[in-house]
């Protein structure tokens, strides 16, 4: 475990933080009934379920996303289908390149993520190393400490063993850059370094590729095989011509999508961090690659210093990051161009709006063979929690990669044509067909003969025009007409190369996707969040803010008095009226438990409803964070929330304006 | 198709209807440019994409019913995975009941919904009687009007045979209870009425069941079954202790949720109408099944007026409705209790929110087979569209079915516990066990053979007692000891009656579930709402209601003048402030085209700027349905706008308070 501490200084402690999101029903593991009482016989691991605050925290995310992306800059939103039918994975190359790399324990059978595996091995060995100089006195200690990121299987038994100092280094520079090998050299490494499976010490199979995608049939007839998307791209990709038009042919635009996405992981392990299904949000910009990707919006976010990790720092074996302002990291071309870190600033005013801690936020560029196999550049915002550097969003730069091989399979031209300021002069070679002659020899076939012909690319002509004049005839492909090939001689084409005038430009538009993980956004945030009263480690709070808190009003009637009740109605109504969410604890516990039990919820405002309420109509409004409060009438109380809730007001303006209100008991009454 | 109208009382085109929902991108065929280019070879039909209207107005739906539902009656709301393993449909019985019967052509190899099937064939025979006897001139005319609700297989020729009269009312009696049979009845009429294909007259072979979730495999291992939820439902019934719990054990309460189901569908057609994958809205209402299952709100909704389609009336054939109040429903024994019409009523407001037309809704009885295999009774909202009736919302009673046979699985007690006002006395049979003979005659086995024991209900405790006084001694089962039986002889264990006080009531909550089509609700509200200026069957409107439609505003400038540009900056950032969400329609066309585009989209007002606003400041607003227009500063006009959205004023109280505004040229200028 990296030893992270709250944003108070203090040590993160994740077990009374797992403890208070289990307690308070963020989220739970799914079918734990089944689980717990030995009735799941297979492999259903990575999948959680979501519980009322947990929920409602994740539809404020969406929420907000939505509004800082989707509505502030005008994104044409699309919700496209899970099911996902074999033919558009093959084209995208997910059946053929979306996998990981497993090795089989040749005993049990048990299948482990090979780059994992490896890491975990070379990790338990350096410890041993420690160990055995002396460095650390228990080994033990050192395995529980140990970084759990990557879903490492459990290493049991950490042996006290010396390594040489060539072993040190080989070990970590192979740590380092664990991302960066292909199954080959995966294979290489268990091999050579005789990597045992931690789990009973088996000898593990070489590595085999495993897709990551679920397969599943669509229909009655087995005949047709489907997956389970692993993002939402490709419905944004296959729609594009769509929504050019949709979008009144205008360039740049971008359109985005928030949904389900599934990834079979081998291994699944920590929690909400390595799943099987996820929530998704992400943005497909499309933008010209000529011109340098400019954006219109660069100036808004550029002087925004972020945190860089470069591929280069990494390769050298560092993690050091250079705090510099956008403008200068695209000056420098460490970040590829204005749009790319355009978004890398929206996706960082994103993450502070919703509450992330910035000293816990940085920009990593991916190493080349980390990449996904359509991405030309890549840098993830990774959020920094007991788990270590965890990527939330990734931000890559997929060229026309998509675009350009879902065009070449279905022979639908994705593009865009825009008039030319200037039209262009270029030579070309031109094909002329004796039309007179032409329909007499081909007769029904002379349509698909004629479109082949004027389909032949430049190249193509220039190279049977070569034929041409040794041939009487050439042969060229013809889909549709037997053999699939038909002899055009020498009398019915003639080439001929001529300037041209070209009115319209047509390219294939480039694609940065801003793509976000909700579910570890989502833990890593409440990580973020968590901390607890000074001295008291059992009273924890999450520090949401109001934005994406799960519920902004606790109302809490100091006892269950009839006059109460329509009070209580009263207030809820008002509030919900106001479209801002409330919850009533009327449990018969203390103030303090029910204030104590409201801070592990992250609500940021409670009221007391008491005995005075009754006589003058005045309620107080407690904030979560400093626990200070302050008394005034329903309707003023209500309109501060109201204000605070528009972000009108900071919660210091509100404790100014309205008379201080001290408790007699305290907090803990 | 059956004959509908828009509710200006014209006839309901389907072809504008659909040509304007594609032209503006409400919804299309997923993977659309595969399917036109020929390269999907498998069967990936029923399967959409929602575009950025379809989108939009999809989030609005989801929105209006988290209001409707989640918030204005607390309800817990949840977000559970959509990947189950197998062990828990098997236990739901969806892997052995939640299927389709379908025949397969004997010659083809196609596969068909059986019950799709017979209606269409007897459908066609009777028309072709009505032909034969001269009551319709032209049978292919007929055919054009089928009513394609069940997305029957196309019937080619209707052929003019004359039926007895006796198959006429036979033919009848069977259409009119089609949902109503099993799969033996189905077959039993596939051969008796000599079914055959339409398509093609191949024979078809008998009916087999298909199960309709869609199958995978967790991880690596393919011993791993897991299928795709068909609802959300069982989610929530497996956090129902949790949940419970989180709710500080007060009942009743509902938990909800939103996300997306898969039935893998035998036959997708109608569009939205059968697909594969669709959202859902569900909630699960937990409720005491003793005492009427009353609902405390049940006064809110008593009065209001529904049309009402029971049982019996549809299986004497017919389907008129009673329009009655709902209490009058539940005290008529119509609607079972309170709690479910409480539901009905909340179904009927949330629908009439979102703009479906009153007078083509009704509440419809599910008959006894038609029931899926969990429920109690069933009532679906129904919208007619041109496909005819369609379910778009079920509320059932599902009794204590799910949380018994999870809970019964398990072993995990899925109960309420209260405690009762007044101490139960019951009579009860005992087991005393000899404690100082018993540890050593059954040494490490004691506890599983003492827990075994005292898990006898009363009537097997009643019958050992017979046993032993007959016999030396007793066999029980005992999980986990050899053979899993154990002897225990008399001298261990004692029966005897005796009077108990029991202070807490167990039972297990009967379950109300109001189960949303997103889907449908979407496509029939679409057609409710839609209808063409007089006289103009090109000029379609969608009159979507401001709380849904897919964006509130159109801001229209008059021209591209770039003193403009700013002003239109300033407009759409301050609605976007107010979090209302509008669209720039800066194209070239004119006034009237840009109005036309915005009212297809189903846009409720819109801003226009012309040359008056750079010098007044003044700009017009106009109400999409009426065309009405009036004029004042940016700011009136802003805050009317918010008015009109926060539901405060309606369009008349602005038009009267605002002085009109009357463009020279007209709409079509």
């Amino acid at each position: 475990m990296s030893e992270t501490t709250t944003f108070t200084g203090e040590p993160f402690d994740r077990g009374s933080f797992e403890s208070l999101l289990k307690r308070r029903l963020f989220f739970t593991e799914a079918f734990e009934i089944y689980r717990t009482s030995g009735n799941l016989h297979g492999d259903s691991r990575g999948l959680f379920d979501y519980g009322p605050p947990g929920s409602a925290l994740q539809n404020n995310i969406v929420d907000a996303w939505r509004r800082h992306f989707v509505l502030e800059e005008d994104m044409l939103e699309v919700d496209c289908t899970i099911l996902t039918p074999e033919e558009v994975f093959k084209t995208s190359g997910h059946v053929d390149k979306f996998e990981d790399w497993m090795c089989k324990d040749s005993k049990t059978g048990d299948f482990l993520r090979a780059d994992h595996l490896i890491e975990n091995v070379l990790e338990a060995r350096l410890k041993g190393d420690k160990a055995a100089r002396g460095v650390t006195n228990n080994a033990e200690e050192e395995d529980a400490k140990v970084d759990a990121k990557k879903q490492k299987t459990k290493v049991k038994d950490i042996k006290a063993v010396r390594l040489s100092d060539g072993e040190v280094q080989e070990y970590e520079e192979i740590l380092a850059k664990i991302d960066n090998y292909d199954g080959a050299e995966l294979g290489e490494l268990v091999e050579r370094l005789e990597i045992r499976n931690p789990d009973g010490d088996n000898k593990v199979l070489p590595p085999t590729p495993f897709n990551l995608m679920f397969k599943t049939t669509l229909g009655p007839n087995s005949a047709s095989p489907g997956y389970l998307r692993p993002e939402t791209a490709q419905g944004q990709f296959l729609n594009f011509k769509k929504l050019l038009e949709y979008n009144q042919n205008a360039m740049p635009f971008a359109s985005a999508s928030v949904g389900k996405s599934f990834r079979n992981e081998i291994s699944p392990r920590s929690g909400l961090l390595r799943v099987r299904e996820f929530l998704m949000a992400e943005i497909e910009h499309f933008v010209d690659p000529e011109g340098g990707k400019k954006h219109h919006g660069f100036n808004e976010i550029k002087d925004l210093r972020l945190n860089f990790l470069d591929r280069d720092t990494q390769l050298s074996g560092k993690t050091s990051v250079q705090n510099i302002s956008i403008e200068e990291a695209v000056r420098k071309k460490l970040v590829d161009n204005e749009t790319l870190g355009y978004f890398l600033g929206r996706i960082y005013l994103f993450l502070l709006r919703i509450g992330v801690d910035n000293s816990k936020l940085r920009f990593r560029q991916h190493m080349a063979n980390e990449m996904a196999h359509y991405a030309a550049d890549c840098w993830d915002a990774e959020l920094l929690t007991s788990y270590g550097w965890i990527e939330c969003v990734g931000c890559a730069d997929r060229s026309a990669y998509d675009l350009t091989v879902h065009s070449k399979k279905t022979g639908e031209p994705l593009i865009v044509r825009e008039p030319r300021p200037e039209p262009l002069r270029i030579e070309e070679w031109q094909i002329d067909i004796n039309k007179a002659k032409f329909g007499p020899t081909f007769r029904k076939d002379a349509k698909a003969v004629e479109s082949a012909l004027l389909a032949l690319g430049q190249a193509e002509r220039e190279e049977l025009l070569t034929v041409l004049q040794q041939n009487s005839h050439i042969t060229i492909d013809v889909p549709g007409v037997p053999d699939g090939k038909v002899d055009v001689s020498r009398e019915l084409v003639k080439f001929e190369k001529r300037t041209v005038l070209q009115n319209v430009r047509e390219y294939t538009p480039n694609v940065i996707e801003p793509s976000f993980g909700i579910g570890r956004i989502f833990y890593s945030l409440l990580e973020h969040v968590y901390w607890h009263r000074p001295g008291d480690v059992a009273r924890g709070v999450l520090s949401l803010p109001l934005l994406v808190a799960p519920s902004k009003v606790l109302i809490v009637p100091l006892s269950s008095l009839p006059a109460f009740v329509p009070i209580i109605r009263k207030i809820s109504q008002n509030l919900r009226r106001l479209g801002i969410s409330c919850r009533v604890d009327d449990s018969g516990a203390s103030i303090g438990k029910r204030y104590a039990r409201n801070d592990e919820l992250g609500i940021p405002l409670g009221i007391t409803i008491d005995f005075d309420t009754v006589k003058d109509d005045s309620i107080t409004l407690r904030e979560r964070d400093s626990t200070k409060q302050v008394r005034a009438s329903i309707d003023e109380i209500i309109a501060s929330i109201k204000s605070l809730v528009d972000n009108a007001e900071t919660w210091d303006d509100v404790f100014e304006r309205l008379p201080e209100f001290i408790s007699q008991g305290g907090e803990d009454e």
